[in-house]
């Protein structure tokens, strides 16, 4: 009798049909012998409702007071589930994070899970029934209600099938599984069967919205095997597993494309120590991450200074940038909006340093130039103009075979 | 320095330019120096909006689910509500009914509470803030929310007031307070200013809507001072207070009317041991309240039963009588749903058994025809035909003076 956890967010819990619609699903789990948690977000729009709100009340929502008006579109949600399934002839309950209880910091809008306490879940499992729990939702050591930000949902359902040793947690989607690249992009991107944890981070960070980089990261600590499958279907979708669950891994695995990003630029910046703290303090300060950074010096003394900020802190970086320019005089600051991040991910490169190289190959027989180039061990990504975007991932697609196995060759020594 | 909790419908907090006027309000009255605790309604609608949803769930909804959907509603109005004192200067801090804690017993959607814990409350209340409480709502002590049913917020406001001694307990409403008699039926109308709880209690049972019954009742048990007053307006309202606080009772207080029942005559049964309990047994299994009830025999043998229910279940009565009318041997059951019970209230009735006469002779002299009548120390209920009840409340009205002071004349001995 297997223990699964499965969680379905706004869209597939939209309306009181699809409520239904997911209420028989898991039923039918059910009554195939497996013991149910589900875990369910608040209905599509109802986020935007209850802000619309707060909005109209304060210019700038206290934080707790936001999550205790958010909490309640998953408590609407999860008591509707268990009327549902009631209806339907089956038992459930429906519990709320402080019920629950998922105990988490006390960093309202944001807060991380440190504990959960699977026992009163268990003891309405023992009973025979479908417990229900509201996502995204948690209660601080002084009893505040929390949420979890950002992709919370997913985060609930990895922690508590961490939390419970589920056999597995399943993450319902309005897409059929992890691609290997965005499908609009690309007609030949084929649905990924396993992916390795580090795999699917480095996809999630590189825009891969399929599953939140959170929940991944607390997946892999705990090995929690995730099932990323669609609302619509019974097909089988990703299972994102460990790496050594899969038999043979892709030399790539996937491509993913961010057209997030914009460049800026600091030319002819004294190349002296302590320069580059300069630079970057005021943009750190004004919380902009910067993600990639190169520095070329051009003599002796002088250096070009390039790096990327997202789109949306463009303008204020740019801002702060001409002051900083000013004062170490540095030449200039120019900038470019009209950049894309493309990147290639697979375990398999770890052992094949080449990688990188046939990128830059495929790229430059297409005629894309590339900005700028950064590296991990499982992952390459190149910065270019934004309109060959699609052109470099087809051709990316293409080159690494990604619509077939592209098992890593072992090259000739 | 004052302690006030101060209650607001749902009408009061019905959008968010209202929360605000209101959050304006209770700031104001904070500034001034008092100790403030908010108690707040659903916005008005949103209780509708929500067992809606939950009929499109489940065709009788689960009543714990049911409390579980429901609490949201008052949980979104005291976060606004506290983010409007916020953005307005003030501090504020909501809390739901289980992090009060007011504790209740597990009779889902109508509860009682048994114990409010006033820490948490004084804590913040001690740190300037205004405590704003999700009203209507409550926690089991396995943790399940409950709700407190009709009018569960005014008795929510009274338990806290209770539990934390407070100075007054306002009940903002739609009305300048409690009134001698309904204004839109009777102009001469007049606003009572102090009436004891045992007079409210007798108005609120026969269908004065100002103030919910249980409210009254905690309020009177735990000498609870309690301020009806409009939302709309600065006024003074109506003060429910103990009888020796009031300097002179009235001979009669209020008038009310009721036109939710109907009245069901039994002929000619058997006067026999046991005959009552056969009748009123299957009544009372059904769930059916009966409120009066005569009896008339006319012979040695044979006698009239006469009781009302309320006009909602009358069918179901009728149905439930023809049967046992044919079991016990009686000769026709008859009804009849245009009746209205009419009733005087007035502490000052007791040292004067001849109100009930004034009031039989009040009416005659209108033509109208009492059916029944029933009496307890501080009021008299009449049952006539619905046509004349704004006859008879203007008549009762006028000849007791009730626009004037009404003060008891010592009787000649």
């Amino acid at each position: 009798m297997a223990l699964i956890v499965q969680k379905f967010g706004g869209t597939s819990v939209g309306s009181t049909d699809k409520i239904k619609t997911v209420a028989q699903r898991v039923l039918k789990n059910h009554r195939q012998g497996n013991r149910m948690v589900v875990v369910l977000s608040a209905m599509s729009g109802e986020t935007d409702r209850l802000t619309g709100l707060a909005l109209a009340m304060q210019h700038i929502p206290d934080q707790r007071e936001m999550d205790m008006l958010l909490a309640t579109g998953e408590q609407v949600t999860v008591s509707l589930f268990a009327m549902a399934v009631k209806e339907m002839g089956g038992d459930a309950v429906s519990l709320l994070g402080d019920q629950v209880a998922i105990h988490t910091d006390n960093m309202h809008t944001k807060a991380r899970i440190y504990s959960i306490d699977p026992d009163l879940i268990n003891k309405h499992l023992e009973q025979g029934k479908i417990v229900v729990i509201a996502g995204f939702q948690g209660v601080t050591d002084s009893g505040d209600i929390t949420t979890l930000g950002r992709g919370g949902s997913d985060t609930t359902a990895v922690a508590l099938a961490a939390a419970m040793r589920a056999d597995a947690c399943e993450i319902f989607t309005d897409v059929e599984g992890v691609y290997t690249t965005d499908p609009n992009v690309c007609p030949q991107a084929r649905k990924i069967d396993y992916i390795s944890y580090d795999e699917m981070l480095e996809l999630a960070s590189l825009g891969a919205k399929v599953l939140d980089i959170r929940s991944v990261g607390l997946a892999k600590r705990f090995s929690v095997p995730v099932h990323v499958r669609s609302t619509f279907s019974e097909n089988i979708g990703t299972w994102v597993v460990e790496e050594d669950k899969i038999m043979e891994s892709m030399l790539v695995s996937g491509i993913t494309y961010s057209k997030n990003e914009a460049r800026i630029t600091i030319k002819q910046v004294p190349d002296q120590p302590g320069i580059a703290a300069k630079v970057f303090l005021p943009i750190s300060d004004a919380g902009i991450l910067v993600d990639m950074i190169i520095q070329n010096t051009t003599d002796g003394r002088l250096t070009d200074m390039t790096f990327t900020v997202l789109r949306r802190d463009y303008d204020r970086a740019m801002e702060l940038l001409k002051k900083v320019a000013a004062d170490i005089g540095a030449q200039a600051v120019s900038g470019d909006e009209s950049i894309a991040k493309v990147s290639i991910v697979g375990v398999g490169m770890r052992n094949h340093p080449g990688i990188a190289s046939t990128m830059f190959q495929i790229l430059a027989k297409e005629g894309v130039n590339m900005m700028m180039v950064s590296t991990s061990e499982i992952k390459v990504s190149c910065i270019i103009a934004e309109k060959y975007t699609e052109l470099a991932v087809r051709a990316l697609h293409d080159a690494f075979a990604l619509d077939k196995d592209n098992l890593p060759v072992e090259e000739a020594e």
